[in-house]
């Protein structure tokens, strides 16, 4: 008997705190067109799991730990940076993917990444067309840096959001309460390499440029010292303190980045790290002023404890249309969230092809940043308050969130040969 | 007509997530005994502001917002680090002190802060002995060094060890499903000066060498550079990454800080800050794993979204305790936190002398740290695992938690001439 099509799930890029909940989406949605979708494979490690056959059976973990998945960090099945080259440039790649997909009956892939895994998941959806190959290949988007074109917004950005916005205000006060005999400039170093959108999710945190944060550094704006310090000093003369959010991605003019520690990742993307310091030491030696600064880090994308329940909510939706998509026939396609109203905020799922979604970066419009360079605008207040609202606590035992750990289960190997990978 | 007499309330040192609901209990226990209790005045800025009679009227504020303020962090009327000097050696300070206290009928001194702070609460209570005016002076404790004598813990420290201990269990999710093709080594930079509470706390996230946080450098373990390499590339070699908690204090056999920023604050102890990315680039030039490090800094001690409601609890209780204490005739004594019994976690409040509390510091137990010094002991997990229980949320609105604002309306002057602090 011809056992029903099987699906591979996988998990690729950098990790958010609500990843596992898409996962969740996909995973419950298939369990229930057991009809028409034999078994999920997981991918350990992204597409890599898919080339050298390491793939976890999703089908023995229970309903409950499934259910678990919703709430907790990381990755489950393991992430990781690698993109497939072209076809032309690697066609043994795609071959071995091919025999893979066959030798395990899996039919459908969906891949859970930004826009480098995008390009990845485009790719496996050419090979029904280039090799022939009958796969359904549906992207669910992720990324902390919510820099996917054509949906309102990514999966894993929202909760990045509300923790730099809340821990913006926190950190503020504590500053604000010190600043007599203390600290009086404090700088919160944020992700986003080339796109200021977590810099103004910390803008939430006060309203105007006389509220904390009082100065914030996008990637978008061209670093300028001179600007920049006098703006500090202003607001300490001022408020006796200043707040400042920084984005990794702060550069100068000539487009290197203010804190460029030289490593680059499998990507080729820069290394970045450490502007934090470099900004709070150029305002001690320039003014002078007792500074004190912190680096969120992974802290940021993994803070699942402080997730927004609107982003946990639409990580778990694009989960559930990606199999609902993959059963209505559809191929190269990814589930995009489409904003219907800001306020209320009300959206839903549209359906945005894969080839207007690979490799395409969607950069924060100019219009969300103040005039003068250093705050955001009530448009980009407008968009971005509906994306952190509501809560969405994990369980606590013990004073600690109660994350499940799945049994991760090795689909046993059906082929003999190993697969290099470059 | 003769008034009752008033009380004056300050905040001291560094602020934390619940120091403000101390401050809640004081005023709040206060208002329950308007038979005895007049006014409480916080002084803006702590010390400083019974110096300079810069003091704020709390009856101007409605029940509401002082019930807010066990939820807000940062310090509601301003802290500062000033350290009052001798007697002998500045006894105009000291006369300054009953000028204001006189001037306002302040017979109740409430002084809410850590080991400095205590000392000069202390100095304060000789006031009614050495100066003959009659002030009863209570320190509320607070500090999240967790290095009071005497105190099972200090309030602060249970929110600060709930949001490390929460931040690394989080963080190692996102290093351990990201290590196969990305970062293998993660280090987090924890608060600490002098003792390794903090640090410690990094402990609960993990059960044994074997769970990450797999690495704590303490302040009180002397930093051995050799041991720790070859730990940290044993650690990925089995686990493929490592996860390392580092205290701000930790040095080398010498005693000099692993990271140290030449700066020093007013009471003379040196800033320092940076710790992680000397470790994370130590272990980038010696083994060569990608790293990534977090600096929590302030974020951790202002994280009111993830209070520990022990902490919450005790720091109201010490609060009502030392306005009830006051009552009670006490003067020089501190509410100590007393416990009977781990599991269940059952405390009470207990009454400590000063003079046996300014200027000690509480220093971890050597057997809270393991043999090996990279980790905790069961008897440290027994001793934090309480502080860390429960959660205690701040009302949200839009996303944001909703913390209260203070008028802090200035009580009138009554003196003419100005006090120049020193």
């Amino acid at each position: 008997m011809a056992s029903k099509p099987n699906a591979f799930y996988a998990q690729s890029g950098g990790v958010t705190s609500v990843i596992n909940a898409s996962a969740c989406g996909v995973i419950e949605t298939a369990r229930k067109h057991k009809d028409k979708i034999g078994k999920v494979y997981a991918g350990r490690n992204g597409i890599i799991g898919a080339l050298t056959e390491d793939m976890i059976d999703t089908s023995r973990e229970t309903a409950r730990t499934i259910a678990g998945l919703r709430h907790t960090p990381g990755g489950a099945f393991g992430s990781a940076r690698f993109k497939l080259k072209s076809l032309e440039e690697n066609r043994a790649e795609y071959e071995r993917l091919i025999e893979v997909f066959e030798a395990h009956n899996i039919r459908y892939f969906f891949y859970n990444g930004g826009g480098d895994s995008a390009d990845t998941c485009y790719k496996v959806s050419q090979l029904s067309k280039k090799l022939k190959f009958p796969v359904q290949a549906i992207h669910v988007p992720k990324t902390v840096d919510n820099d996917l074109p054509i949906t309102d917004t990514c999966p894993g950005f929202g909760s990045v959001a509300k923790y730099i916005a809340v821990s913006t205000k926190e950190a503020a006060l504590d500053v604000e309460s010190m600043a007599r005999t203390s600290t009086k400039v404090f700088v919160l170093e944020v992700m986003g390499r080339h796109a200021g959108w977590i810099a103004a999710a910390g803008g939430l945190a006060g309203n105007g440029p006389d509220e904390a944060p009082h100065i914030i550094l996008f990637p978008e704006v061209p670093f300028n010292k001179k600007a920049f310090l006098k703006r500090v000093d202003d607001c300490v003369k001022k408020n006796e303190y200043c707040v400042i959010v920084v984005s990794e991605g702060a550069a100068y003019p000539d487009g290197k980045f203010l804190a460029d520690a030289g490593n680059t990742d499998a990507f080729g993307h820069k290394q970045l790290g450490g502007v934090a310091q470099v900004v709070a030491q150029m305002v001690k030696d320039e003014l002078g002023y007792k500074f004190h600064y912190a680096i969120a880090d992974y802290l940021q994308r993994s803070a699942r404890h402080l997730a927004s329940k609107t982003d946990v909510d639409q990580a778990y939706a694009v989960g559930k249309a990606a199999v609902e998509f993959a059963l209505q026939g559809e191929n190269s396609v990814m589930p995009a969230i489409v904003r219907k109203s800001d306020k209320p905020y009300r959206w839903t799922i549209g359906k945005a092809p894969l080839s207007r979604v690979a490799n395409k970066e969607k950069m924060m419009p100019k219009s969300f940043i103040r005039k003068d360079g250093f705050g955001i605008t009530a448009a980009c207040r407008r968009y971005l308050e509906p994306l952190i609202k509501g809560e969405d606590y994990p369980p606590y035992k013990n004073g600690l969130p109660v994350y499940v750990q799945l049994k991760n289960v090795p689909v046993p190997r059906k082929l003999n040969k190993e697969f290099k990978l470059r």
